[in-house]
């Protein structure tokens, strides 16, 4: 490996959030459960929106699937009512089950009536393929680990190898976890935008940082490994959007991505959700009719750039903050930095 | 209860295959764990659609959500890739986790390259929420149970209150596992379409057969009771049909779903999947460019009109199929027999 | 054909509004251009949803489209942005550029800043090909009858073989317009959902009159033809909905068409547009965040039942209101009743 | 203005084929009908996939919108049947009800059982906005110019602002008709995948041309200018796909206009469509089954890398084709090179 000085640059053209990170959005935190030991370098990593309980107070949602080789949990729901009712989980392909069931019985224990008196809980899990570090077939992630991350969450979250994004790889180097946020003005307030990404995307030589083709100088000297990854951007934000809005917004997440080298390959899961944190939804709403605030459409643009920047960002964040990982066989991936 | 006699009606104009079952599709095979002691009134259904590997032999597949409020896992997959790649389990709301781990760990079992050497698997689970007559917060499918559900399936399989269908509730009463399929002929020779419906939907005053408003008959007498229910509608066919074609037959089994009586109520996960037989697809394919047969879509008709006949009859035989069940706190559903 | 009476029967359970057609909802009126005479039985029908300005006031509106073999303009629009911004326009196959460019030259006379200082226009248009009864070859619906269409429209409007419906043809016997509402009570007032219909569907042994197999009595002297229609389904409510919830309403038009015997067939270009006038959206808006009204999500069903009654109501008064027409070739259809 | 030399750059690792254009697919040619005098800046471009009837030999065709703020025509059929039947016509916004007309009027000239003894032709248009240099109010392309278009249709047809690009900009240069090609390999085949874009969209400090951020450059001499565009992506291929797969090559298309600078704008109508030439369908087959090739999936991603290159190519070659052109109200834009 040849020894360019890298710097992390900076991108785009909006102003970022005070931590650059999806926590700039008031009330998102995240949490990590990493196992890392031997040929287990796996975790999960969960996202909570509000303070609250998610069943109780849902949240307007929306995914995009830009390239559906991915087992995700529960989306169909999340595009047909609009809605979050649980925190996000991330973790490894082969862990989604047991990532659901954690996060179903945990709603149960704060819901008693789900399933008997009021509707059951979607549980709303995304994955990667970590099996190239990870043992991935020896189904590592607990029940009791999903919990871990759901109750460790907070601001100032761990980015690179840690929870879901311990065994990732990006670009052929280190991936994982990585965020970004973006300032949003609004009638003469501030907003945030912020994504996090679980990257495990992209080949080596396609690598671009800011313009600048690092893969092609890098690849010269490492060897190239096919693709077999994905990645998944949460988007979250505090302007207050419907679901429809959301969607579109979650669109955007491919700029980003796209600007980083990734040409959305046939192995790669690449799915983005949005979700708004400005107006919860009730689940024991008693009026027929409730009132919402919503964005003029004619102002979203603002929202477009700040989820493609942010994206973007963020996959850089996670090639940054990554450190050297060897895993299963022996296996390893460098860091980019 | 009044006294009306009732006789299953025959279904529309198409003639039925020998057993009026999804088995008439060559191949196709359908096994049950059911659990039925006290409280507990669950259990899991399984599928299969050729005797060898599915994840080696895959088949073209596609889904159409006719209403989301559901938690099926894989979709998203199978609609990328147009391909199914493991039998597809039906179970409980809360138990798709486990059934989705159980479905990833037979198929690595099998295959140990999976999420090493190459791709991940996509288990196709399906849900409805038997929480009525079922102890659904006790979470009790297991593992084994589904892997039971695997490896007892056979051409002449139960229908009404078992495996998954066990705690399932259509239009009142007792519903569960129904079947039908009819006959196509294309090019001179005979071809079946067959579907499987997990039934667990419906308001009893909305209950139509054959045209005739039983439900307001009986509902006169019964206590009518709000919807919390979904349908899964497996359809399966021998005709080759490419991902696209499958969609266009899945979506009309919604036919059959309001010709008994259903309006797509907001809570019910409504959902189709349908599978072609005719051309497996191999994992291991070396070609660059395969061969395929694929319909004449000016024929299609005989196959739209095969699934809307066979998913009415499949929600009628679950509920003549049925025997009454007694499960959590005494609740109770009455056959419709 | 034999005498058996046929009255028109009363469908489903919900109260119709007081005219039981889409001009129960406050502001919303309809006209036609009819042309018939000889070899050219066509039209077009406008609908109008509030007395104003449809580009400067738009509404909240979303598509679902059952079976796409057909010919509509302006969805993509419709279902990215979530509004309508022009009147709705009904006519025949051939004819839906000539449509469209009259709506837009309509908008721009109204609105010169359009393509200039301000986005383009959207202009939605549907059809059904009345080929068997009209010269559809002959182009013969000019921008002129259009304009007549447009302005013409009011509540008590004609139905039956009028408009876009002269030379339509549903269930082998005269079909066209037709349209029917419900009463809908939310927070104690009431609201109403309309729906009307272009009626070009079906073949006549598949008939069905509320349960009743009307088309097997009559295709035993009638001869059956082939289909190669489809049926447009304009829904319309006065309930604040948001585009997801309109998405939601809109795909409950299939149970009406369902149940009057339609499988959806390939050649039948089967499409609904629904519609709330409750909340216009200002062109003008300045306000970067804006308030609005929407519905609970958990009362839906009532709109959803709705849709499907209407439909079914609407598509049987199509059949009800018609009267005999001969056309082309001598090509003739009769009226049901 | 500065005066930094431009050369277009080589964009991407794949092959061009011998034109790196559109038309090096074999079959696939290209007319335009341009109206260039003063206030009139406007056209329209034809591209004709091989040298037969489009109704009697149909190609397999997928769209993907990427944001849909446009007004096309054609895609909802395109999408169930996957099926093209006519020639793509592009040309300015209000001009596409005159273009849906004029290609279904040829149809029917030369397929005089359209509408009569077979079904309805479905005309497949697209359009941006061209009102900054045109008098887009005047419509003034008519039925003629559409014909002119697709019977001057050429393999070496030009590029920059001409047909349909004539009054096109983008990222405030003088945009319009741009193409590029690339070579894919297959069981020891070559085969080609084209590219021809109306480029129309982008904010000029947006521009990036292989990396270089050349719009922050240049956008501090030039006024920047609100977006108001659209672009419109039109892949063809001889590589046999089916309608599934072409949605996924279309859906890489926004990688290449997010390398250009694009964040898929909230007024931009962002669309992609997609073609096979290589196994027409036959309007009249009479086999109920008929056999076809298809790519092997797991080969796909030289497509979709094909798909991205061709694309953001294809943008540059609108940008580096373009003349300055001076039209309404003496708006101008100026060439980039």
């Amino acid at each position: 490996m040849n020894a360019i000085p890298l710097a992390r640059p900076r991108i785009g053209d909006l102003e970022a959030g005070a931590r650059n990170a999806i926590s700039d959005v008031p009330g998102v935190v995240v949490g990590h459960a990493t196992l890392a030991q031997g040929e287990v370098q796996t975790g999960a990593t969960a996202i909570r929106f509000h303070g609250g309980d998610h069943f109780r107070d849902k949240l307007a949602a929306a995914s995009v699937v830009f390239n559906g080789f991915g087992k995700s949990v529960g989306l169909v729901q999340v595009d047909e009512l609009g809605q979050l009712e649980t925190p996000v989980v991330l973790t490894n392909t082969l862990s989604v089950g047991t990532a659901a069931t954690a996060l179903a019985r945990r709603a149960v224990a704060e819901n008693p009536a789900i399933g008997r008196r009021t509707s059951t809980v979607n549980p709303v899990v995304f994955e990667c393929n970590d099996g190239y570090l990870n043992d991935i077939q020896g189904f590592h992630v607990s029940e009791a680990d999903v919990l871990a991350a759901l109750d460790s969450c907070t601001p100032g979250f761990a980015r690179g190898a840690v929870g879901a994004g311990r065994g990732m790889t990006a670009y052929g180097f280190k991936g994982g976890i990585g965020t970004a946020s973006r300032v949003v003005a609004l009638d003469g307030a501030r907003f945030h935008l912020g994504a996090l990404v679980l990257a495990n995307f992209g080949r080596m030589p396609d690598l671009v940082v800011d313009g600048r083709k690092l893969g092609r100088e890098r690849a010269a000297a490492d060897e190239a490994t096919p693709e077999r990854g994905s990645v998944i951007v949460v988007l979250a934000t505090d302007v207050p959007l419907e679901h429809r809005q959301l969607r579109r917004v979650a669109a955007r997440a491919v700029v980003g991505l796209a600007r980083t080298g990734s040409f959305l390959g046939h192995g790669s899961g690449d799915i983005a959700l949005a979700v708004s944190t400005a107006e919860p939804i009730r689940h024991a709403e008693r009026a027929d009719v409730v009132a919402r605030r919503v964005l003029n459409e004619q102002r979203i643009d603002a929202l477009f750039r700040a989820a493609a920047e942010s994206t973007e960002d963020a996959v850089l964040d996670a090639l940054f903050s990554a450190e050297d990982v060897v895993g299963r066989d022996g296996h390893a991936r460098a860091a980019l930095a």
